[in-house]
């Protein structure tokens, strides 16, 4: 499992910044001051693990066994602040590493939940929750209605990159092969959601009956 | 403690279902994707003993130990999709769910904390925080100010329905009587207070001083 | 430790009375009714320091272990609905009181994260979360932006009267004085920042590039 960490471990580095540096966008629609764009930097891209890890009672959580961390997306939330202007130009990379982060996190998500050898549903779910809830929680404190219930398939993403890291875990196939084949694997898939518009489809209720 | 349990589990199930069901709707008024709606159906439906249970320390969570119930809440927000051109029809069914599901989970919150020893206040509160909460963040996340604080008696029935659970219990009568009776009585007032359209008073404040 | 508690315990009190009169104010603009204000006065007044320690794992909750403070910010909250209409001559007096309640909270979420032996940042982010998050749980239950994010100094006076305390106390400084020192200017700090309308610079983007 050590093994398995180190690999991703540099994957997860980038996947808070590119959280942070999302946050920090959607902080500067908002017009929030520089501490506000650094505190949502940081809840969007720990949120999600936080969450995972109160709901499992796994403790201690990793910001607060790692307080570094708070300062790297902290940081690199204030530095988005400086280089907003040539944002629109990286857009795209901008979605890569935001799919990267989703994809990293779900599979340390899955992972934290193995460890505690919790049921295969929930370690599915664990992932789910470590890779968007951070945006949930974005989006909440921005006063939207969270993007990830309404739109792109990006819960989709998250269950399918956790099934196919579990699936590989349990039949025994070595982590390296089964992590790099989950990450590859979620990675397009996201990729083609984006590039290709799939969407799930939409329930409109529309009714004054409460 | 696990007759209790036994007496209460079929109702229980009824009520995930009910609230499932309900957030359904809300965020079919929302558009949300069929995944949002499963996820805002488990969320509504198990996030009030989930929040319960973490203010508590109460580990492992409900559907963590039994993770069937996210299939069953997720399952039933998705099956709203395909009838909620009948749901007006059966509205008043609805809202029976809905209230049984308020007095249930508010006595099997409240069983919850008796059994950790609380002291009383905290195991009402721990009642209505699992009657009411799932509620509360089903709203949030569909941006609205949660109805619970406005309108309706709600979170009122189930301070009632806690105080008379937890009233029997203490005086030593048997837990099959009081929970037919708080259940009865719980169940009763919420209807009441829909028919007649029983309101608390409200506090309306102006001002522009922050 | 028991020395420090007793010191800052009278303060608390009042300050948990603040936050949850401050609430009350903010239910009543948004018309809640009156279990609904006296439950978003316990909240706020409450839901900082809960919500840390649920992060760092630190149970039982100061409220679950004293239930009595429910009945102090519930009623507290209810109290203000009475006197709503006086309120607009004691604002400076509320402002005092909030403020108050900001540098004590902030010196007591610091306090237990010392004692449970986490490093420096994360007491200063104890701190922080102990005296902001209260707010922000209130302006999203209402359906605002939080306040924190975009405006007044109210996070950095939380950094600055965390930073102070921390750094005395591993000074070795007596704790009396260093609470003293810590809670003089932190209010000085907030109450100068209301007066001269300090503000922290906003981070203003606009783009439709999600």
């Amino acid at each position: 499992m050590p093994h398995t960490e180190a690999l991703l471990f540099p994957l997860a580095m980038v996947a808070l910044v590119a959280e942070a540096m999302t946050a920090a966008l959607a902080a500067g629609r908002r017009n929030m001051d520089w501490l506000g764009v650094a505190m949502l930097g940081c809840i969007t891209a720990l949120g999600g693990g936080s969450v995972r890890d109160m709901l499992l009672g796994h403790y201690p959580l990793w910001w607060v066994q790692s307080p570094y961390l708070l300062l790297l997306t902290g940081g690199a939330a204030l530095a988005t602040i400086g280089i907003a202007q040539f944002v629109h130009r990286f857009h795209t990379i901008f979605l890569i590493l935001d799919a990267i982060g989703l994809v990293v996190f779900t599979i340390m998500g899955a992972n934290v939940a193995m460890s505690m050898n919790q049921p295969l549903l929930i370690v599915v779910v664990a992932g789910m929750i470590t890779g968007c809830v951070g945006g949930v929680i974005r989006d909440v404190l921005c006063n939207d209605v969270p993007l990830l219930f309404r739109a792109e398939l990006y819960a989709s993403v998250s269950i399918v990159t956790g099934l196919l890291y579990i699936g590989g875990i349990t039949y025994g196939l070595s982590p390296d092969i089964v992590i790099a084949a989950a990450f590859a694997v979620g990675l397009t898939f996201r990729l083609l959601a984006i590039r290709l518009k799939w969407e799930m489809p939409k329930f409109v209720y529309d009714s004054e009956t409460k």
